[in-house]
């Protein structure tokens, strides 16, 4: 099977489905890019703007699969997949899945592409609609599962945004990019109590911000530390700052708060821990064994 | 009153209290730098190895005081300061504090010593002992208090480590160091969730790191824009992922860590005080106004 529209220039052609802010933006950049696309969207004014630009238009889901081989789905959540695919003909086509889901789901959606005769690629979009189309915001994609589906498409792929391949497990790309995502929750809550430290101080939030925007960014050493402790399996190669030091300082961390006026509770959990971890024996270690603490179902401690 | 002791080349001396490992190492940075040094540290033995290299061992903290109007001090804690300065004639001596306290403690012990006569600077330092005397290390000390002292003597306290002087709030210095340490918690929290996330998928941790690394350093860009918004007071300006849509995506990054097999714990928190944030109508704001949240005594919501 091969394309069934290409165009003067042999750009391939693919099919997207759901023209929300993400898939409009998705959009946009293929037609700029010179790729024959065909659109459909559940709500169909969404497409009128894109018609105007040059794509097609689809009445059905089931219509705009069939019109090419690439299938890109951009929809509100997994179960939204399932029902635009419900009654579409997916046999040889090459889909690629850009709602955001669970890898749980990824994986589900990847046994019910191949049950329907389709090659499956997930992806998880790291970056905003406004970062699409514009390699020099820094935002990518990451995708996992059928190499073959990818290595075939992955030009076209990557017109939109950068891609990054990490493995066969349709669950991978949706666990990287929540891992990203929790991780920055993390910080969030960080900058958040360090704001709220310094909110009723006579300091300039703009002042603060470059010291703390340059520390955090120092301070992600640790991620490469943490790597290396972890494929070691020794948890205190080359700390300088053990937990047990580390420990010694929340008192005046939590004082701090206090004076402040700051509620401590986006960092009571995390202090709480370390102390945990301490008192398991582990004051020589770096955080890294923190991990290991929030794993389930395993022997910990 | 003056120095007591100048080098043949004219180094202004100084008087350093406490020789835990941060004390040693400032030590060493200013006597390799030809600073006349005098040192005193409770356990006396720590001295011996810096007298070798050059420094003046003083017998109590009084002599060490008397031996140069300028005196650091680096001890266990604010408590100790008291401590081994009950004795010591403080008149006209500049006094710069480079124990770990709180902002409190710093306002505390300044006003202690202006009292004896003693002009005061605060200081919190963003360093590891190793990074003391190594300026590519990047570390740097806060500075806050009393400004005549600190231009008098700024040469002299950049030797260890850069300086940063935050005004003249004497507990300003210890308000920023406690400030980046509870972000930089936030940051550890969720990066541990994360590793945790991967931890029994068959993804090399080393593989993993940088994209962690490199997402949470670019997400540092959100420090300048909660700053824009503290002090425009619009929460809404220039925002792309609004609250509304962060907390649309919140059950898909616990179900993720459901079926990862990893506790939330540490993320459930800033989850929650963004739904609370977005049930009193801030849909269209960044997640700035979860630093109101945490202010305390303070018309919230």
């Amino acid at each position: 099977m091969t394309d069934n529209a290409v165009d003067t220039h042999g750009m391939p052609g693919l099919t997207l489905l759901g023209l929300g802010d993400m898939g409009t933006a998705l959009a946009r950049a293929w037609l700029a890019a010179g790729h024959p696309l065909t659109v459909w969207n559940r709500t169909a004014a969404r497409a009128a703007p894109l018609a105007a630009e040059g794509a097609a238009v689809a009445a059905t889901a089931a219509e705009a699969v069939a019109a090419h081989r690439l299938v890109v789905v951009c929809l509100l959540d997994d179960a939204s997949v399932g029902t635009a695919l419900a009654d579409a003909d997916l046999t040889g086509k090459d889909l690629v899945n850009l709602t955001t889901g669970t890898p749980g789901q990824g994986r589900a959606r990847a046994e019910w592409a191949r049950e329907r005769g389709a090659r499956f690629v997930d992806g998880g979009i790291m970056a905003t609609p406004p970062m699409i189309g514009a390699p020099e915001a820094g935002g990518y994609v990451f995708y996992s599962g059928d190499r073959g589906l990818f290595d075939a498409h992955r030009e076209t792929l990557a017109v939109p945004a950068a891609t990054r391949y990490v493995g066969t497990d349709p669950g991978h790309a949706a666990l990287h990019d929540e891992a990203l995502l929790s991780a920055m929750y993390g910080m969030f809550a960080g900058v958040a109590h360090a704001f709220a430290l310094i909110r009723r101080e006579d300091i300039a939030p703009k002042d603060f911000a470059p010291l703390l925007a340059d520390w955090l960014s120092a301070m992600t050493a640790s991620v490469h530390e943490a790597a290396e402790h972890l494929q070691s399996g020794d948890y205190t190669r080359g700390v300088v700052s053990t937990l047990a030091m580390q420990v010694a300082g929340v008192p005046t961390l939590l004082r701090t708060a206090e004076e402040q006026g700051v509620s401590p509770e986006l960092l009571t959990p995390v202090l709480a821990l370390m102390e945990r971890r301490l008192a398991a024996g582990h004051g020589d270690e770096s955080t890294t064994g923190l991990i290991d603490l929030l794993v389930r179902d395993r022997a910990v401690g």
